[in-house]
C-alpha cells in the first residue's frame, strides 16, 4: 500500500509509462455513461475515437477508464480534452497522495479508496477525475472492487436527484461513494481490535502483537489518504470558478463533513491501537513477574530443605575404619525420633516460609 | 460508544433509515411545551399532524421527541418546518461528531450527552436540536436518562429569567445542561483515578490496568465529544445571522467558558491517567527486581551449601572391596570433629553470603 | 488541587452557593483600603453598608473579602457596584481556570495563586479581582497565606510609586505578587527533583517515583493555572477600552515576561522529571540484569557440580546382596586418588566457567 | 551527514576558507553548457576568465562547478556576477539548511541532494544554485554521484521542452532532479525496513536494533533536508519579482507535490520505525517471559521432587552404633514396596504439577 | 544553569540587588572603546563620571561592564543614558529568557552565551545589550569566558567593514558571536554522543545513562535559549524605528539563518538523544533475555539430571534390618551394568535436551 509508482529520477517530465500486467499492456475497459433527467445511455467502446460523437451533446457524458496499461489512449483522451500531460503523469504514477488542480477547463482530483479483498487484506487503488463542461473522466485502477456500482446503478434507476443534476453533483456523488467506503473497512479493524483487547489480558502472545502491529500500519496509511482527501473536499467546497453549483454545494458539506469523522475515527482508532500496544506491554511485565514470584516461591521453600536433607546424607562415619567411635560425628542419625523430628522441623520451615511470602503478598 | 450509524456507501444522500428496538419500529414520545412570561402549557402529541394548531401562535414552542424510530413522522416535522433532508439524515445516524449548521431559517445543531447508567458505564446518546424563529426542536435517542428534566422543572416553576426569554435561551439552556453533565461524569472517573492511584504502587493487578486502559477510552471518547462542542459554542456566541440576541449572548459566553475547562479537565485525567500506566510499569519492574533479589540471595546462599554437603554424601570408599585400605579417599570422614567442623565452615559461608548481599544493598 | 466547585448540572446560571464550613456560613472579613499620594486610611467592616461612605471620595478605594461563605454580602456587593450575576458565580465556583472579562464598566479577573502550606503540599487559592473606575474588589478563599500582604505593606510604607498611581496600578501589582508566588513553590519543586536526581541511580525505590509522580502532577497543575494567566496578562496589556493607563502598560509588560518565563519554567521541570521516570526505568532495568547475571553465574557454576558430588553419591553396589562382584559399577569410588581426583577435576571445571563468564563480561 | 561546516566563532562575516582535500586545494572542474532552441555548446573551462566570451550572448549560460577547493575563483565569479559574499560563504560553509534567497539580480538557492555510494551509506552533497537572467551558476561539492547528469542529457539530446526554454525551466528541471533523488534512498530503506520486519518477530538480535536506529537517524537527517526544501520551492512558486516564467510556475507546482509527498513518505517512515523499535521491545519481553516460563515449569517440578529423593538419601541409622534398633527412623527403607511406591508417588506430583502448568497456560 | 534570578515576590517593581561575590560587593571592569573609521581608542575606567567625557562626540562608543555587583554604578549609568529601571532589573536578574525591548531611545537586548568551562561543563552567562544612538552598553556576568574578544581583536586591527560601519553593525558582530559560541559546544556534545552511540550497544553500563540525561538537560536548557534568540534576531531584522540601517539587516538576515541552524541542530541532537535512550533499553532487555536464556539452559539440563542422581542416591535397602530380602527395592543397583547404563541414559538426555535448546534458537 505504500509503493508510490514514478519515474526515474531526472527523466522529463510529463513521462507517461504504462502499467503492465506480467510485462504486457493491457488494454482498459472504456465505459461510457451519457444522461439528463429524459436520457440514459451506457455502452463499453474499445477506440478512443468513438468517444467523439459523445462530446457535442447537452447531456453529462462519464467516461470511466479501468485499467492503466494503453497510453495511447489516455494521450488521445487527454488531446480531446485538452488535459495537462502533467495530470496524465500524476493518472499513471499511482500511490499519489490525494489532490485537486483547479484549472480553468476542468477541475482534476486524485483520491485514494480503500477495500478490503476476498483474503481481508486492506487494499488501496488510485481513482482519478477529471470533471468539466459537461463531461467527467474517471480512471482507475484495475482491482477486484468497484466504488462506483452503486452510483451507476442509481444513475440507471434514476433514483434521488443525480440524474436531474449536472456533473458536479456526480462527482460529488463518486467522492461521497470513495469516502463512504473506508467506513467499512475501518469498522472491521475497529471490531477486530475489540476482540483483540479482550483477548490481550488473557493471554498475550506473539501473533496479537503483529496483528496489532499491522492494524498500525493500516491506519498510519488510511491517515495518509483521508487527510490530503479533506482538504480536496474542502478545496471544491470552496471553490469559486464556477465549476460547482450552489445546489451541490450544499452535498459537499455533509461530504466534507464525513471527511472530519473519518479523520477523527482514524486517529480514535490509532490512540486505542497505541493504547493496547500498551496494555500488552503492561500485561506480559505483570505475568513475567508472577511466573518469578511462583519460581522465586518454589526455590526459596525447597532449596533450604534439600540443604537440610543433603546434610543428614552426609557420611560422616560412627567411627573410624579401625573401629574408634567418633561420637560427634551425626549423633543425631542414631537418636530414636532423629527421623520424625527432622520431618517435623521442615515441615515447620516450610509452613513459616508460606506465611511470609503470603505476608508479602506473593502467594 | 465509538460507534457511528451511516448508510450503506453509495447510498443516495438523505438515506433516512429508522432505529429499530428488536427489529420493530417503536413510535417516539413527543411532547410540546408552549410558555412566555404568563403562559404555559405541556402536553404529550401522538400525531404530528396535532402540531399544526401550536405553530402560529407567539409563544416559544418546544418539541422534544424522544425516539428515532418513526422516519415518517421525522419527515412530516421537516416539511412543516422546512428541515433539510440531509440535517434529518444526520439526525438518524446517530454517533456523530457534534456540529453546528447556521442556515437562513434555522439553526441546527447536534451534540452529544454523556452520562453513566446504573451499572456505572459511561454512555453518550446523541441529541440533535433545529432552532428558528418561535420554535424548538429536540430530537434524542432513547435512553435511561434525561438531561433536560431540570431546565424542563425550571420553565414550570417560572424560576429565573427563562419564561422571559424566547427560544435562543432555551437553546443556551438546553445547551448549558448537556454540557453540565459531563462534569458529575468526569468527577467519577477522577475520583476513581484517584483511588487506583493508591492502590497502583501497593499491589499492581491486571484489573487496575484494564480498568485504567477502559478510563483512558472513555476520556479520549469525551475528548471527541468536547473538543468539537467547544467549536459549536463559539459558532453560537459569534453567530451574526441574529439567531441570538445579545442578552443570551453573555450566557452563552458563560457556557464557552465551561466547555473550556471541561476540555482542560479532560486533557488533565488523560495526562494522569496515562502518568499512572507509566507509575504501573515501574511499579512492575520495581517489583520484578524485588522478586529476582530474593531469589537471587537464597539461591547464592544455599547452592553452594547443597554442594558442599553433597560432597561430603559421596560414597567414595575408606577401602577396596577386598579390603585394601585407601586412606587419600575422604579421610574428612573419619575426623572426630569432622561434622561440626564442617557445620561451622558452612555457617561462616553463609554469614559472609548475608554481609556481602547487604552491602550490596540487595537484602 | 483538580477539584472546580460547580453547581449541579442543568441549575439555571448565576446561582450562587456559598462556601461552608463544617456546614455552617462563616462570616468573610472585609478590610478596606483607601488611598491617594497624601491620604491613606485601613480598616475592617462588617456590614456592606458600612461601604457606602467610601464611594464617593477620589482615592482609590481597595475592598478585600476574605472568605467564601456569605452570599448576601456579596449579592450587595455586586448591587452597589453593578457586578455581573455570572462573575459573581465564577467567584464562588472555585477552581476556574484564569481568565479575563473586560466589561464597560469594569474588568474581571480570575487567577490561582499558589503556595506551600506548613506540611509543605502545594495549594492553590482562588482570587478574584473587580476593577473599575477608582475602585478595586479583591476576593479570596480563606487560606493560610495571603499573597496580598506585601502589597500591603509598600501602600502602607508609601514606598515605591504606588501610592501616585491608581487603581490600575493597584492591580498590576497584585496581579506581580500572585505571579511571582509561583516563583517560589517551582523553586522548591526544582531542588527537590535534584536532590532525587541524584538518589535515583544510587538506589531506585517506590518512594521515589511516587515522589516524582506527585511533582509531575502539580506541575501539570501548575500549568493548568499558568498558561491562562499569560493570555489574563496578555489581554490587560493590549486593553483598549481605557482601564488601563499607558504608564501602567509598561510595568505589565514586565509582568507579561514574569509569565513568560514560569511557563518556560514549568515546561522546563516537566521535561526534567519525565527525563528522570525514564532514568528510573533504566536504573531498574539495569538492576534486574545485574541481580540475573549474579544468579546465572553461580547457578552455573554449582549446579554441574551439585550434580558431578551427586553422581558419587549413588549407591550402585560393588557386589550383589549375595556376593557377586560387580566390578563395572562405580569404580572410580575404589580408586585410591579417586577422591582427590575428582576435587582437582571440579576445581577445573570452575575455574574455566568463571574465565567464560569473564570473557562474555558477565563478572 | 550531521557536520556543518562553519567559521570559527566571531570571524568576520563571509570569511571564504577553502574545503581541502588532504591539506591541500584541489582545482575545481569548471563546465559550461550554453544553449538555445538551435545553438548547444559544452566545454570544460580552467580559468575563470574564459568565462567572459559566454556572457554577452543570448544564450542559457549554465556553468557547473564540481569542488569548493579553490577561493580565488569563486571570488572571482562572485565579481562577476555581483554575488553576495555572504551568499558565496554559504556555498562554501557545506551542511546548510536548504533555503532560497531571492534577490533583485538573482536567486540563490542552497539545496541538499542525497544518495548512496558505493558502500551502501546515505551521503549528503550540498548543491549551491545561482539564478539571473540567462545564467544558471551551480556549484557542488565533489563527490561520487552527479544527480544533474540526467538533466544534462536531455539538454544534449534536446529531449522535451528543455532547449526551448530559459534559465528558470533549467533550474526548474535540477531542483526536480535533486528532489527525484531523495526517493530511490528512501524506497531502499523502505524495503530494507520491510525484510526487518519478517526477521524481528523471528528472532530478534542486537544487530537489528542497530540497523533499526541508523535508519532513524536517516530519516530523522533526510527530514531536515526536506522540511526547508518545501518552502524553497513555495517560495520559487510564489515569487513574483519576475525571475520565474509563468509557463514553468506549472512544473513547480508538480514540483511542491512531489516534495510534499517525499515529506509524507519520511514521516511515514519514521512512524513505521519507531512501531518497529516498539515491535521489538515486544517481542524480546516476551521471549524473557517464555523463557522464565520454561525456567520456572522444569524448577516446580524437579526440585520438590529431588527434595524427596534427598530424604531418602539421608542415613538415619536403622539400629545405635552399638547395636540397639531405631524402628521410628525412616522404616520406610524398609518396606518391600517402598522404592516402587515412593517412584509412583513423584510421578504422580510431576504429573499433577504438569496438568496445574497446563491450566495455567504456561505449557 | 536553570536557576532564574529574582526579587522576594511582591517587592516592588523595578527593585536592584547587586551580585555578592562571598557575601561582598565587587566592582565591575568597566571598558570603553570608542572608533570610527580612523579613530580608534580603548581604556578602562573606574569611575561612572569619567564616561561623560566620551558621550557627545560622533564616534561609536562601546562600553562594556564585566560583573554585576555595582548596583549605584548601574544607576548612574540608568540616568546618564535613560535606561528604564525595569530594563535594569533585567540585567541584574539573570537567568533571563532572552528577549528585546525596542523603545524610541534605545533597544534592550538579553541573551544568553554557552560556552564549556575548564572542568568541560556547560555554563551560560547573561549577557545584556542596551544600543542607541552611538552608542552600545553591553553588561556582563563575570565568567571565564569573554566571547566579545573576536569583536574586539576586529576592531582593534580594523579588520572587515567593522570599522566603517555603525552602533547598529557592531550589534550585529557581537550577536553574532553569541550565536557562532553556541556551535562548539553543540559539537562537542554531538561528538560526544556518538562516542556513547559505540559503547551503548558493546555494553551497557549506568554511567553512560546519567552521561545521556546529562546532555539531555544540556539540550533542553540550550533549547530555552535558542528559541527566544530566534524572536530576537527576527524582531531586529524586521524593526522598523530606524535603529538599525539597512545595510546591517544583509547581516542579520545571515545571523538569523545561524539560529535556525541552531535551533535545528538542538532539536536533531534531542531526538538522537532519545533514540539512544531508547537503544540502551533495547540493549538492556535483550542482554537480560541473553542472560535468562544461558541461566535456563543450565538449569533445565542439570536439574533432571541431579534428581536421576538423586534416586540412585537414595538407601532403601536390599533387605530388612533382620536380614530378610527386599528384592523390589532398588535392584537396579545390583546390575552388573547399572552404572554405565544410568550414565548413558543421562548422556542421551542431555543431548536430546541440547537438541531442543538448539532448535528453540535458544543455543
Amino acid at each position: 500500500m505504500f509503493t508510490k509508482r514514478r519515474n526515474s529520477p531526472g527523466s522529463p517530465p510529463a513521462t507517461l509509462s504504462p502499467h503492465l500486467v506480467d510485462g504486457q499492456v493491457r488494454k482498459p475497459a472504456i465505459q461510457i455513461i451519457e444522461y439528463d433527467g429524459e436520457h440514459f445511455e451506457e455502452r463499453e467502446i474499445h477506440d478512443m475515437n468513438e468517444l467523439a460523437a459523445h462530446l457535442d451533446n447537452p447531456f453529462v457524458t462519464w467516461i470511466n477508464i479501468d485499467g492503466l496499461g494503453d497510453v495511447e489512449a489516455l494521450k488521445l483522451l487527454g488531446e480531446k480534452f485538452h488535459l495537462h500531460p502533467l495530470a496524465l503523469e500524476d493518472v499513471l504514477n499511482t500511490g499519489q497522495r490525494p489532490k485537486i488542480e483547479i484549472g480553468p477547463d476542468y477541475l482534476f482530483i486524485v483520491a485514494q479508496m480503500v477495500y478490503q479483498n476476498r483474503e481481508a487484506t486492506i487494499c488501496g487503488e488510485q481513482i482519478s477525475l477529471f470533471m468539466g463542461k459537461n463531461f467527467l473522466i474517471t480512471v482507475q485502477e484495475e482491482g477486484e472492487y468497484d466504488v462506483f456500482e452503486p452510483v451507476r446503478g442509481r444513475i440507471r434507476g434514476g433514483r434521488g436527484t443525480i440524474r436531474n443534476l449536472k456533473e458536479d453533483y456526480l462527482t460529488y456523488a463518486l467522492m461521497d461513494s470513495i469516502i463512504d467506503h473506508f467506513y467499512p473497512v475501518l469498522e472491521e479493524i475497529g471490531s477486530k481490535i475489540e476482540i483483540l483487547e479482550d483477548e490481550l489480558l488473557e493471554r498475550p502472545s506473539r501473533t496479537m502483537v503483529q496483528t496489532l502491529h499491522e492494524y498500525k500500519r493500516s491506519l498510519t496509511q488510511m491517515r495518509r489518504f483521508v487527510w490530503p482527501l479533506r482538504d480536496v473536499v474542502n478545496s471544491l467546497l470552496h471553490e469559486s470558478s464556477g465549476h460547482i453549483t450552489q445546489s451541490t454545494q450544499v452535498y459537499l458539506r455533509d461530504c466534507y463533513d464525513h471527511t472530519v469523522q473519518l479523520m477523527d475515527l482514524v486517529e480514535t482508532y490509532k490512540e486505542i491501537t497505541a493504547g493496547l500496544m500498551e496494555l500488552y506491554h503492561s500485561s506480559v511485565g505483570l505475568r513475567t513477574n508472577e511466573v518469578m514470584r511462583v519460581l522465586t516461591v518454589i526455590t526459596s521453600i525447597f532449596i533450604p530443605l534439600t540443604f537440610i536433607v543433603g546434610i543428614y546424607g552426609m557420611n560422616f562415619a560412627p567411627a573410624t575404619p579401625d573401629g574408634k567411635a567418633l561420637p560427634l560425628n551425626m549423633p543425631e542419625l542414631y537418636q530414636p525420633h532423629g527421623y520424625i523430628g527432622l520431618m517435623a522441623i521442615m515441615a515447620v520451615i516450610a509452613v513459616v516460609q508460606l506465611i511470609v511470602f503470603r505476608k508479602m503478598k506473593w502467594l
